[in-house]
């Protein structure tokens, strides 16, 4: 057995609440009116613990893995799709680049179990490589407990490189086929909703593929029967990929680090690190509202309303991508917007 | 009585929509996985008519003016704030200024009728003042029919000045104390919607404070009855910088620009320009979706999807800014982004 032990979270304090509240509410709007920036403005003050926070390098870290679970009829894609968008990312035609080249975000690729050899003479991703893919979940679990910690902590282990320590926001994505199905059940098994409400189209099934796919799914899922260790749901069902990122979102909020969830995938990848410890929550950001329809289901199921609602299902963190203006504004209000004392505007009494 | 002509509004071309389909459907990324600005990236090529749509020189134009209702307890905040907020948004300290600095978008201010008389000596508002503050149209007519049309008229003529050749695309917002209340008005009137559902809390009023606005708009609305045309409208109820904008708005599309309409009040100026010319629509692009109630009310019954829902009721274009950044990715997605042969990526045969 690897050795499994997890960096501690700090909780984020809220000295600073009523002093950060009364700075937002000093500017000059009416109080409130900036809703849900006001939220994120908040929040980025207090994981800083300062009245003036900043967004510092951010990075978009895209985690890539295959799906043994591709075998069976589960995605529209055959399953090459995957190393070849991890050569897209790196030649920077994808989705991802262009919007992260919109907020200068830098793009990091991380081969977490990618079925494929790169070549030596071109751009490659990061080599954190698991396995060439996760087995057929259908017919025995996805990876070794073993593996499922080693994904784990290579992700806490790839936040700790030197190259992040300047950087105080994170953004996550994924790439790999077939990971809706493995999010799917996942995020069913953590969260305890019928896998029913989980399964959905991923990169567009029409209704009788979809069927199809919660067959299989079902199947899946009666193997194991229910679990509630996240280590173990993530060795029956993961996702090389999916487990690395929870590692990751662990690492970035034991920096005290800020970090952006991106859609489906990535909120399963999220539910693994919240069961492992539930103080990462106060660090991450939920951008978007995915139309893969489990994931309406399962950010009810947790009270959070994300950033955006856009239809979005594309993955790769383009909803993360899409929120980050947005995190950037919440910040610039609060650091550039003058007080009603500065610009000699009236204030209501009412206050 | 004032000449009123207003400028001609070609149709959005569809000619080139399906090779503009086309083009967004060949990006790597499953088809229809970019949502909601697929849809945006589509409006804007074909308000263009082109392939490779462009936002140039992008500006947000302010319009502000004071509103004769005032008099009564509709607001929170003293009528003072309307002229004090214009500059503030001149020395660059409003919400307005940060979100437009963000982007690279200019910022001008328009006093459409402030009630204020400017300092020589100091940076002004674009001088279009029809007069200081409408009257209180709880008692007489907002402002005459011929006020109305120079109102309107003085927006399109703006919109032509020389300095505009080079934008093409205008974000439009307002600042004017009392102008929900206005904006309750004309929407009610143009749309048929009961007043009832269209009366909020502007600022932040409290229930009782909305109850007694309510009321105070009832007895307006009773004062004229059930008026169809929109300039009567505007006369009855406007709002100097409302009638304005809706004047921009036709002034933008006659030139086959796109705009981007902010909140309540802007939509308000929306309503009166569709009323005059439904034809303004494919140019407009809707933000976002107030927290002022009657804003959701009044846009699913246009069957309108804004681009945004963050709980912003600020006003002063601050959610055409906030959405921005979209309108940005959608461009960028559809001119930067690979095609599954640039990028050797296998596509699906469902297609």
């Amino acid at each position: 057995m690897s050795p499994f032990s997890l960096p501690s979270i700090s909780p984020v304090t809220d000295v600073l609440r009523d002093s950060i509240r009364n700075k937002i509410d000093n500017k000059t709007k009416p109080v409130g009116s900036l809703g849900d920036l006001e939220a994120i403005a908040l929040q980025l003050a207090e994981i800083q613990n300062t009245l003036t926070p900043s967004l510092n390098h951010p990075k978009l870290i895209l985690f890539a893995g295959d799906h043994g679970i591709t075998e069976e009829p589960v995605s529209l894609y055959p399953k090459d799709v995957t190393w070849q968008m991890v050569l897209n990312f790196l030649s920077g035609g994808a989705c991802a680049n262009v919007f992260a080249k919109h907020s200068y975000i830098e793009v990091e690729v991380v081969d977490s179990g990618v079925d494929h050899d790169w070549d030596d003479h071109s751009p490659k991703p990061i080599q954190r490589k698991i396995r060439k893919g996760t087995s057929n979940f259908l017919k025995q679990s996805a990876m070794s407990l073993n593996e499922a910690k080693e994904t784990i902590i290579s992700g806490i282990e790839l936040l700790s490189e030197k190259r992040y320590e300047s950087t105080n926001i994170f953004l996550f994505g994924e790439m790999g086929i077939g990971n809706t199905s493995s999010a799917s059940l996942v995020l069913s098994q953590l969260t305890e909703i019928p896998l029913n409400q989980l399964v959905g189209r991923g990169t567009g099934l029409t209704n009788s593929a979809k069927d199809i796919k919660f067959k299989i799914l079902s199947e899946a899922f009666q193997r194991t029967g229910k679990i509630k260790d996240p280590l173990e749901v993530l060795s029956e069902f993961g996702g090389f990929e999916i487990g690395m990122m929870a590692g990751a979102m662990i690492g970035a909020a034991a920096q005290r680090k800020a970090f952006v969830v991106d859609g489906f995938i990535t909120t399963a990848a999220f539910a693994i690190a919240f069961a492992l410890n539930p103080t990462v929550k106060s660090y991450a950001i939920f951008s978007h509202l995915s139309e893969e329809e489990g994931h309406t289901v399962v950010l009810e199921h947790w009270k959070i309303k994300p950033l955006l609602r856009l239809n979005l299902r594309l993955g790769e963190g383009s909803g993360a991508l899409a929120a980050y203006p947005l995190i950037e504004l919440s910040v610039k209000f609060l650091n550039e917007m003058a007080s009603f004392a500065d610009a000699g505007v009236s204030n209501t009494d009412s206050k």
